[in-house]
């Protein structure tokens, strides 16, 4: 017959399967940041053949195709390892969904090569094949941190989320930023796309900033990033201030790019760095609830504690503050107290967890707030998320108390 | 290498997974339901024996502990069955923690039991001790609840859960008015206690009604059920209104058990049909996602969709009303297509699950801002939640709002 102390051990074993399946996850995070990477590359210098009438960058093209190529094929060796039997029953229904939307897009990767190849594709055409297989992946991300069961955990994936985000808005920038540059003109609205891009970019990188480990957080700001950045905000500056009709300097396309992407690079960066401390935190934390484990296991022998403890201990619904870390001495402990400190502990990681978790609900409101508005309203992404915004600077409100006030209207909205 | 209908089939088969640990999760609260039942029913006898110091009752109370040995060997045998490597990691961790807490109480029963005999304990010392053990168990039922992964199967768990725990607070009421016929009278604090719980039964039962399938919740207002209830409600006014110091009758204890009892039964035969109604509800659900696997795997021979389509699709960020029965013909539709169904179906799936899990939240939430009123002010639980429910009153606001004013400010109080 079990006992207490074997389901107390095997709470801390869900702990550790918890933590074990985040760290393969960690991994899978990782080859999709490498992947997007180079699929930002490739869309930025499909961009510039295109906007060049295929005349230049042809080479720098090809060879970024054969770096995707293989970064797609490690993604792939990666994602077949991710067993069902191992996900979790909610998220990996939604994890694998995600996934297959993925392999849809990966599948088509090669048709759509060819065909911008053949010309009857602008770059915006372009651009938006590549953003909708990027968002595709930056999905599977999501998910993966929507999934985290230890709040730590989560905490670096929602930065991870966020900063990735806001390196696709990046890359989305240089795109279209190296396509107006060849073309040698931009009109307002490509000028309100470009800015829009800008603040998005930065309203990522807040989240990430309040949620990324502070070393990490550092690296976006170090010294050597001063002087990319002063230069990419010149160009910026060229780009978006530039009269109706006056003509760009096409050479500036090449500085553009190059300087968008040490940028970017820069921030790629700072990604391994998160991806890399991700893994060695969940190792961490398996070591340690293992080495918990072991501790508990020892306790099987030890004599029960008074039988009546349990109705003769002082009810204690309000939970001490305890770190995750410290255990204090076991083994000088009933099965009761330890029960007990296991409650209070995964308590205190849910509540955090819940927390840490808010800022997704947000983004996945404002999604589908979105959402309604483009369907409804027949408005691009861009001009869905800038009409929100407008409404929230409009009525002074948060963009999340929009989005709500947004979704709670769509039952009165006419059918699409 | 995998496919996208590799991973559209994982998909499906994590529902299929999470269905079928939710039917047994179906039989772990069934079984917890008529524990619950067994211990509320020894609590009213104990009582009952108690207050008659020892002399009357005892065979009642013998026939009832016998009960209870046997259910509780049962829930032994059903728990034993429960496998830490099928439980979600983080839910699963906090089910085997809630569990292990269970054992430490039934471990300590039969010593409590011996010790009631002795007749040291008065009746509000016994009644404590057992509503301990059945609020121990109530918490296994909430986890389940919020473990749920589907949300139909989550709307009923919510249902049944307040519905137990409505059901648990007429077992109070019962414990304690059975206490106080015994005895020949009742003090304002005992009739202030008795009020509160019965408003709690009402408030329980409210949310049992709003998340119930309307055939069980008829149940409840079954003719056959009125007579008992005029009953008790004239019980109640007797026991209530009875000024200070003024004798009840004692023979009235054996009516009050009787009809208090009839009532409670009633109610094990609605929680009864809310568990097989839930089996069922399973039951379906699994062979329904298990014939659309079926239909899905036909696919895995059918020619691949236009390469490109992926990229031509429109892009439908809102999606368009999705039951979660129907499914049109499978036959006829491209994996993408499908993808694209089950990411919808599984979003709306994720959004209703949110909001019957916002049920759950408040509970959370009252349950957290009680624990600190406890803690801070050194008040019972009844008080807690007293205090709590008169701020609502005097501030006009939801007892939920309330008890977040109150979490937000745990930060000033004072250290206990």
């Amino acid at each position: 017959m079990k006992t207490g102390l074997d389901f107390l051990l095997a709470a801390k074993r869900c702990e550790i399967d918890g933590l074990q399946r985040l760290a393969f996850t960690a991994t899978l995070v990782d080859v999709t940041a490498r992947l997007v990477h180079s699929l930002q590359r490739e869309r930025g210098l499909t961009n510039m053949v295109l906007a060049s009438q295929g005349t230049r960058f042809n080479e720098a093209r090809g060879a970024q195709l054969g770096a995707s190529r293989q970064v797609e094929a490690e993604w792939r060796a990666q994602f077949e390892r991710l067993d069902a039997s191992a996900a979790q029953a909610g998220h990996g229904a939604r994890l694998f969904s995600r996934i297959a939307y993925v392999l849809q897009g990966l599948d088509g990767l090669e048709p759509l090569r060819e065909r911008l190849c053949g010309g009857e594709w602008n770059t915006a055409r372009a651009t938006e094949a590549y953003v909708r297989l990027i968002a595709a992946l930056l999905a599977v991300v999501f998910e993966a941190a929507d999934s985290a069961t230890d709040p730590e955990v989560s905490r670096r994936l929602v930065a991870q989320f966020n900063f990735m985000q806001g390196k696709e808005f990046a890359g989305q920038e240089r795109a279209l930023g190296a396509a107006l540059f060849a073309r040698g003109q931009a009109d307002a609205a490509e000028q309100q796309r470009l800015l829009h891009l800008i603040e998005s970019q930065d309203r990522c990188l807040e989240v990430f900033g309040a949620f990324a480990p502070p070393e990490t957080r550092a690296m976006l700001t170090a010294p050597h990033a001063g002087g990319t950045l002063a230069e990419l905000e010149r160009l910026r500056r060229v780009l978006c201030t530039a009269a109706h009709g006056a003509a760009l300097r096409p050479e500036l396309s090449q500085t553009w790019f190059d300087t968008c992407s040490a940028r970017i690079d820069g921030m790629k960066g700072v990604e391994d760095r998160l991806t890399a401390d991700l893994r060695d935190l969940c190792s961490e934390k398996i070591a340690h609830a293992q080495a918990e484990l072991a501790t508990f296991g020892a306790l099987a022998a030890h004599p029960a504690p008074d039988p009546l403890a349990f109705y003769l201990a002082p009810a204690d619904p309000h939970p001490a503050p305890v770190t995750t870390q410290g255990f204090g001495l076991p083994l000088e402990r009933s099965v009761l107290e330890l029960v007990n400190d296991q409650a209070r502990r995964l308590q205190a990681m849910g509540d955090e967890l819940e927390a840490v978790r808010a800022s997704l609900n947000e983004r996945r409101l404002i999604e589908r707030a979105k959402g309604l508005l483009m369907a409804h309203r027949h408005l691009s992404e861009a001009d869905a998320h800038k009409a929100l915004r407008q409404m929230a600077m409009n009525q002074n409100r948060r963009l999340v108390d929009v989005a709500e006030a947004v979704l709670s209207m769509a039952a009165v909205l006419p059918p699409r």
